[in-house]
């Protein structure tokens, strides 16, 4: 085949896909804040939740993070967020991930008051993107209740989009979300001996 | 079983995790910089490179930005980084989505034009992160040679990280990443009729 013709049939190759994409622009005319739900096990659950705060606030939109484990490790996200925009609201569950506290008890606690500064951004219209980072452990450690943590979710403001991360979730999530992508690990660098890199994974 | 023997149960159990999460981060030793790649059909794979570019902005790194397609539509990526974050170096190649532009010839010429600035970044040791957004569509259409873009990312420098989005991609640029998420879509607002979401989509 002539390059000629490769070009005029990538040509029209190319309309037909313009033609499909646009079709399905135009029927996407629902406008409303959605429900994004990342899970699975590989990298870029979190990193995807902080792509859309960059993009927000990008937009000048109000932006409200909630993270729900945290290690003992400085990570970039929260440098960002104190020293850099101080303007996006910030709670960190204090007590680390829950394998280093141990204290189911305390963990408990923890989770309930996390939830309820989550609760209010999810009830405040002032708020167009709310993150709710590593929420799924506090649901299959059954530290929040499943139902009602949908409830609050499913009742915010309309405009509102909320983004929930972390490896399963459950069916009951996955079903409410408007947005489900499952990151599949295929391989990680910290498998193959390389530290965590700042920047990337932390 | 009593709530004493529920906790003291899970604390046995967050021992052994601890255990575990501690023994794998002993024996990620290696530091250098890592080459992440996002495939598969979800959403997630853009939004979470530009998660790892706020991670890095934190730590206060040297961050560049290669968008291999850009649609005509304005994104929050894009305002983020030319109104919040002049120092991030940002190009975008300038001929839109291969469907809107229709014409192999200016294309290929577009994406070896961009992939001239990947490559200086790829060749600089002041950068510390380069995010190649939708590269693999430039491999996927032969726009660029696979051989040539694994090379200079190969040789990058040693410190320096590197994160690759896009469907598709192939096999080779799987083996030579440190870490390779596939992003597979469960659902997508999109498909219900929502349209999409600046803050979220854009």
């Amino acid at each position: 085949m002539s390059d000629v013709d490769i070009n005029e049939r990538h040509k029209q190759k190319m309309q037909k896909q313009k033609k499909r994409v646009d079709a399905r622009i135009k029927e996407a005319t629902t406008e409303r804040g959605v429900f994004v739900f990342l899970t699975g096990n590989g990298k870029g659950k979190s990193s995807s939740a902080f792509g859309m705060v960059l993009r927000a606030l990008g937009y000048g939109q109000k932006v409200g993070v909630i993270q729900f484990i945290k290690g003992n490790r400085t990570t970039g996200e929260s440098l960002f967020l104190s020293n850099l925009h101080p303007d996006v609201d910030h709670y960190q569950m204090g007590t680390g991930f829950t394998w280093d506290s141990q204290d189911r008890e305390r963990d408990i606690a923890a989770a309930e008051t996390t939830w309820e500064v989550a609760s209010q951004m999810l009830s405040d219209d002032s708020y167009d993107l709310v993150i709710l980072d590593e929420l799924t452990y506090m649901l299959g450690y059954k530290y929040l209740d499943v139902e009602k943590v949908l409830d609050v979710i499913k009742n915010r403001p309309v405009e509102q989009s909320v983004v929930v991360t972390g490896r399963g979730g459950g069916a009951r999530l996955r079903e409410l979300a408007d947005t489900v992508s499952e990151v599949k690990e295929i391989k990680h660098a910290f498998k193959s001996g390389i530290k965590a890199r700042p920047g990337v994974d932390l």
